[in-house]
């Protein structure tokens, strides 16, 4: 008896190397990918300490809290090999204050910063927005993030400001 | 056979002459009044020509939206005869970007100003929030609106901008 000798598997160049020829496709295959990566950067953002236990529990209650009401969308970026790179999670709603229908950027991030990743990803989020008929897009960005003034040069303008108060 | 001679019933004074004494208490009994208010209100901020019809059918749908998730709060201000002046929307929600307890000013109008009635309504919703556990009270204000000063006064500070882009 012979066995079939396995053909040696080649080992995948690191993401880092392959991240430069990207392409966007549907996130829908990549939930599990955007979700982990979203839920270990957003914590960077809070302003709060929190335990892991009570940030997990926190971080999935937001998540289906989100997703319980508008339209959702998923776009990634992937290398050659379908490896995970960015992703952008867009939504449909009446917007809250023009009341027309909007689409609302929810989160949009990426592995590796400055080779376009992210502004590729924006611009297929804001045409399937129009493709469906949304009149505008809105996000959330806060004051110190680095990110304002890139979406500013994305043709994005400051409407409203978001302000707290501690309890 | 004899009729009692119904009493004759005063006129109530304008509400405008009675605001000045009001109280603040639960908004559950007054929701008509409350987003009657409201819808008038509300599409002064809107950026886009609506007809009437579109308008009334796209307020509907994100009164519907903003309820189907989080816990709701409503106080009015009435004065002495149980007439509206005045309300306040809050909503419990873990916050999109800290993770915590947080609760949400929806929305805040008064029918007269400068009596106090939008400091008292605040102060009930801040105590409300603060009772049911919430570490800090978020809520959006256009750039323009006189109101983002007000809000500076009570102790609300900047947290983050709403950007958007037209389609």
């Amino acid at each position: 008896m012979t066995f079939r000798k396995r053909k040696k598997q080649h080992p995948l160049p690191p993401v880092e190397e392959t991240a430069g020829t990207f392409t966007i496709v549907d996130g829908e295959d990549y939930l599990d990918e955007i979700f982990e990566n979203d839920m270990r950067i957003s914590r960077s953002f809070s302003h709060f300490q929190l335990s892991e236990e009570e940030y997990k529990e926190n971080y999935g209650r937001v998540i289906r809290e989100l997703s319980a009401t508008g339209e959702h969308k998923f776009f990634v970026a992937i290398d050659r090999y379908g490896r995970y790179l960015g992703h952008v999670w867009i939504c449909l709603k009446i917007d809250t204050v023009d009341f027309v229908p909007s689409a609302y950027i929810l989160d949009i991030e990426t592995l590796f910063p400055r080779i376009g990743i992210g502004g590729a990803l924006l611009n297929r989020a804001e045409e399937w927005a129009h493709e469906m008929g949304a009149k505008k897009v809105s996000l959330r960005v806060d004051l110190k993030n680095p990110a304002r003034t890139w979406y500013a040069k994305k043709g994005y303008s400051e409407r409203a400001v978001i302000m707290e108060k501690l309890l």
